[in-house]
């Protein structure tokens, strides 16, 4: 991408980002954005695989899917096997259709035989903030 | 804030954000963003408060410190005085100012008597993958 295409992309993710934390300030509180937390622990012996497999389809899902506005993908310092994503979606449904992307399901098929155990954790939002918007 | 200069602040941050993931792409793994986890036990007589507090913290946090990137705050839907902090911070030395914030100091002292056990777990990111930017 040129410079200000480039421009242009943030320029709009950060517009949709913005409209979707005004809208999470009304009384609904149920059509705010989900945040889950998932805990991993993947085969020492296929941890890079995994990592490579997990980082494209974070990228994907954030470039194809604007309900997708979080996934952060860490790895413990103590227990490198062990991987923890934040996970914030705009709302139910754009998980749900996250979940349909062929993307997704090409990560969960080539992960499979690499993830031992899964653990998703539902959570109640107190406060998102961030650089470019709080929930 | 008035419109205008909602989007300047905008712009400011998102400009900011995204010289730091470019950063980031360097050589230099140590020098990109510190992330963390905190996880809390709150007393419960006390859960609404230490909410609050913790709300007020983020916020100024994110509004008046450069380096702290993103403060996302949950609790467990099955376990509500579990809270879960995921935190993002541009480097070791903005983590290391924000420890001697006036708002650090006063939250950890407001907050003293109603956090029953703290555990701070460092990681190493893989991929911090949201709408304005991916390190």
């Amino acid at each position: 991408l040129k410079a200000n295409q480039k421009l242009r992309l943030s320029i709009w993710a950060l517009t949709a980002y913005v409209l979707c934390a005004c809208g999470t300030s009304s009384a609904q509180k149920t059509a705010g954005p989900l945040v889950r937390i998932a805990e991993l622990e993947i085969d020492p012996a296929q941890l890079e695989a995994y990592k490579a497999a997990l980082g494209e389809e974070i990228e994907t899902s954030i470039r194809l899917e604007p309900g997708v506005l979080a996934l952060y993908a860490v790895s413990l310092k103590e227990h490198p096997n062990q991987i923890r994503i934040f996970e914030t979606y705009a709302d139910q449904a754009a998980y749900e259709a996250h979940l349909q992307t062929s993307h997704f399901k090409k990560y969960k098929s080539e992960t499979q035989s690499m993830v031992k155990s899964l653990k998703l954790i539902e959570t109640d939002p107190i406060l998102l903030g961030s650089k470019t918007g709080q929930h």
